[in-house]
């Protein structure tokens, strides 16, 4: 197998067909030690990793400080990264960045300006992971949707994939859009209303990837077509009225009807949290893999911590 | 000796009298092996708290914490759990608890909505601990003060105990009456101004245990004849004026002449934070016990950690 | 070679000669453990540190609690700890302290008022760490800062030491200054705005202790002489009009120009965070010391924690 070139963690550009495969076997098997007859073994135990928030996330702190923990790593952590770059203090990013590597092993950084986490990587000593940087990237959301597809389609041959709701704005369906690329004849379609359509960069990098795609708004008729459906929120702030809005969102509500019209063999993927898009009566059906999802993310950022620790 | 046999700690109803001598002999146990010359084994090595705190209470969450350290096991906490209900995302308590099973072993929830606990639990597949939700209960507050009752007055055979101050609307003293129906030969004596008298479904819910209670409102007058006094803090908003207020509180002040006046035997409890209700000056007495039973608070939470885990 | 007597480490004046040697080859031999061939031993396993911030200081309390972590313990923490003693619940922080030792083994203090940790430390059964008081004392601050100088120029005789920017308000200042009287033949040059001077006490007390000092304004004079140059920021609060705290702020900014006329053997230390005082294209002179010295608080730190369990 390949071995795990990477310093940081910053944007699903990095991730190649093999290091995709790399780093989704080693969640296999973070998964399998975990559940398993063995005890996990604390591999990074004596490591510290510094949750950096720039702005508040709980869902992800803790699936990273989950992932930290069952490595047998400890966390320093904070919501509040912001203080450290206050009008009144004025710290620059880099000077921050520099304080922390000598505190930490490896930061965990989330940050409301796009590009942050790349420009931390430039001169911290120790590996960055980005967990999200303002409209930029989002890579460990990226690696664990798409390990959540690899894990229903092995080979993801032929896989026709349908990013449903806000997929201008929608960091996930753009850092997935990526990762799509390196596997064969995947056809994405966007579902979408027209004030939320997907921005011309994606289709671009498709293109020249020669991934075929195209744009639909409506959902009824793409629902029974597809092997995937991943759901995203539509946002209310981008409707000029809220009489727009509520016209728009119920149309990409995944309904009983609509999961009955799915194939069987489908899947039903959403970043989370959601509000109305997925009632809690679909919850139950075999097709729904968001809860899976959510999880797969442990897994892969427990892989991920895993590897940047151990690249032989 | 009984098993351990709840899944979850939610509501002070849920322990009988077996449940209680179980958790109280575990919580001796703790407390002999943290002080004792043997170190404290990590029983709990390996597995995750998550601090689920949707309205912050430093004091609860630490007593919690250190518990869960002392056993070996390790945290993930935050004290903005709010923000994963929140207005703009809106996702439900269902789906943030099924998200945190994947992360945690165990979920110490605070919560300002009465029966979100119960919520959580109904669909948690790991154990959820309800440390406090809205006016709702408190059950871990009411398992440590009676756990200091026991400690002092082993067996609990009659026993007369004043609760004084906010009956109306603490929290304590409500789950503390729920739980002294355990026990033989209590006798109650609600002590407070007119307005924050107890309610109705504790004095019905006593009646129904056969345990003997009544109201006073003079605390003089009922110092000298018991064997606990049970102080709370009485809140100004509770009131029409501050001069009521002002007329009121200062009745219900433990001072150094009335515990002059108390039985030598006797004991001083109050859940903290005090402010004005029981002067410093008590605090040397050997009646005053309000230390040791927020440091009860710890043995207890232990004794629950350790039980939830090993059930046999 | 002396013991560590102290039960608490509350200000620069508990620290004498033996004392701060003690902690700083400690702190050498922190430093060699952590990056050396052996790994370093958890002498602090099964321990708690509660921080218990009253104020966010990310910075602190991240090398506090990297500290105890390098060492093996664990950690309960709180940046909101100001809610103890809030308006509403009105607790006193000596209830508080009380309260935390029975959930703690250390506890790492950071108060806006200046005497907070010392009246912590009068009723605490536990070390009471200050992490900075207000207009007080941080002297974990002035241990690193000592250490730093001590690094540069062993046994530090004849060192001549340039204080740069806000002398009046400046709590790092005030602190190095009570140590710097343990040494010999140190000069001291306080170097700033004129509403920004040294006060009075600090002038008193090293001519009480024969430490020679004096007063100059302008940076360009002093660079050429000195082996330390001491930078702090300038708060534009202090000053009347914007106009003036530009005026005086621009004199106060350690300019290329002035690094070269520096004598090749000083240093450039800064408490951090900078804001324009010192320009970036300083940080690679070999001169330059303030990452170093902002590292230096973790092995200064590991130290304190270490002699604190370990006063044999």
């Amino acid at each position: 197998m390949s071995a795990f070139t990477l310093d940081h963690v910053i944007e699903s550009q990095q991730f190649d067909r093999d290091l995709l495969e790399l780093v989704f076997q080693t969640a296999d098997q973070m998964k399998t030690d975990l559940y398993g007859e063995r005890r996990l073994a604390k591999f990074l135990d004596g490591k510290i990793m510094a949750s950096l928030f720039y702005e508040p996330s709980t869902r992800t702190r803790f699936s990273f400080e989950s992932a930290m923990r069952r490595l047998g790593g400890s966390v320093i952590t904070t919501e509040n990264a912001r203080e450290f770059s206050s009008a009144a203090k004025g710290e620059s990013l880099s000077d921050s960045t520099r304080i922390m590597n000598g505190y930490a092993d490896v930061i965990v950084m989330r940050h409301n300006e796009a590009g942050s986490a790349a420009r931390a990587a430039e001169i911290s000593t120790i590996p960055i992971i980005n967990a999200g940087d303002g409209a930029g990237q989002h890579p460990t959301q990226a690696l664990l949707d798409m390990y959540t597809i690899v894990d229903a389609f092995p080979g993801v041959n032929d896989l026709k994939i349908a990013m449903v709701g806000d997929l201008r704005y929608g960091r996930t369906v753009r850092s997935l859009s990526y990762l799509l690329t390196k596997y064969e004849k995947v056809e994405i379609i966007f579902v979408s209303p027209p004030v939320c359509k997907m921005e011309g960069d994606i289709k671009a990098y498709l293109d020249k990837y020669s991934i075929s795609w195209r744009e639909e708004t409506d959902l009824e008729k793409v629902a029974p077509e597809v092997d995937c459906i991943y759901m995203t929120r539509i946002q209310k702030e981008r409707f000029h009225s809220v009489e727009d809005y509520q016209a728009a969102a119920s149309k990409y509500i995944l309904s009983p009807e609509l999961v009955f019209a799915m194939k069987p063999s489908a899947i039903i993927m959403h970043p989370l949290p959601r509000v109305d898009e997925i009632p809690g009566e679909i919850d139950g059906d075999p097709r729904a893999r968001y809860f899976e999802q959510a999880q797969n993310g442990l897994y892969i950022r427990m892989a991920l911590l895993y590897l940047l620790f151990n690249k032989e």
